[in-house]
């Protein structure tokens, strides 16, 4: 029997962390690889740099594809150029601007095509409860759709998981506390400067899940 | 009202500019747009080539999105570089070497994510009944389950439609014969040299389909 390994869908940020670490630890993979996409969002650097830093630490194969020549497809969002990325909660009708058009779906087909040519057959992603209801492709109808078009698409070879989905924010952060998740190293922030902003949507979410989840946050914000 | 936009998935082959004729002369929309991918296949240059003139001449826009930068996905297939593309019919085993990890879920995607950039409502598939057994993501189970996900990832703001997806590579050329499609200018041939090579599977398949349709092939083989 082949070696079982997984594909987790990684940003750098601290859901797909903690989910990363989660399927390292569960050990049911002799090899966990670490997928992420550049497609042209302003905190690709940062967002980047941290997963790289992440990936290196636990010392894991990281894969990164480069979306930057597909631009005409992502145009029109805050994260990729237009306009200021708004400030405020998550929940706000302005957080909209954030959106990207049908990002999720095109980073899942790719994981599911890197998946395919390393031979994993799983792919994991870390949607979860508290992602947005402005986002349509972080819903559960979305990801069970996506799964059953992955399965379609590569013969049940490769299968999607959500293993997140009825989550929120505050007990993943329970969970990559139990797992000691790096929390210093992960990166939320739209923005892409030195620090965490403190006040656009993701930053917002970030500081009360650690509060919520009585963690010590250790991000330095900016505000 | 906003006027109709429309994106067609478009590699500049037989089935996909009979698709995007059929869609700027079905008069629907105000605006068509040929939507393709370069995912590093060794026939890019030629079949880009050819699309790009088939755009120029019907004097519609041409997105390439350019996936080179995501080659980890798509390693393993004889379209991408491992070992020569192999002869024969389409039916036979030895194609499965050409099958590109989850290739047309990417495209969808992308298409679909461009479809949002444009505010375009719809994007059109031209995979069709001949699509082989071989290729899992040209199935309808594949394309109706990726019609459905997508319609989840953009909130009903993309559909995606495969219109030839009951028809015959044969129909395809007689309804292309209809439309006056520049066969001369499509390009099929996995091996992407100076004239199409004649032997390998889509060269099959496409001296095929003119055969049994009753129309002169104008394509130059080499053999």
């Amino acid at each position: 029997m082949p070696e079982r390994k997984a594909v987790v869908v990684h940003s750098g940020g601290m859901d797909s962390t903690t989910l990363l670490m989660e399927t390292i630890r569960g050990g049911m993979y002799a090899e966990v690889f670490s997928f992420g996409v550049n497609y042209g969002q302003k905190h690709a650097r940062r967002e980047l740099d941290c997963a790289a830093r992440i990936c290196a630490d636990l010392q894991i194969g990281r894969v990164v594809a480069d979306l930057r020549a597909a631009a005409p497809c992502f145009m029109g969002s805050a994260l990729t150029g237009l306009g200021a990325v708004p400030e405020g909660h998550y929940k706000h009708e302005s957080m909209k601007a954030t959106a990207v058009n049908n990002r999720n779906m095109v980073i899942l087909s790719l994981a599911a095509a890197f998946a395919q040519s390393v031979g994993a057959m799983a792919v994991y992603y870390g949607a979860h409860a508290g992602d947005h209801a402005i986002y349509p492709d972080c819903r559960k109808e979305f990801y069970s759709s996506c799964a059953a078009t992955i399965g379609y698409a590569t013969d049940d070879a490769v299968r999607l998981f959500a293993p997140y989905g009825a989550w929120n924010k505050e007990r993943i952060v329970r969970q990559g506390e139990l797992l000691r998740v790096p929390w210093s190293i992960t990166w939320s922030c739209y923005n892409g400067r030195e620090r965490h902003c403190g006040k656009c949507g993701t930053c917002v979410e970030r500081r009360e899940a650690f509060r919520l989840a009585g963690v010590v946050d250790p991000t330095e914000y900016e505000a």
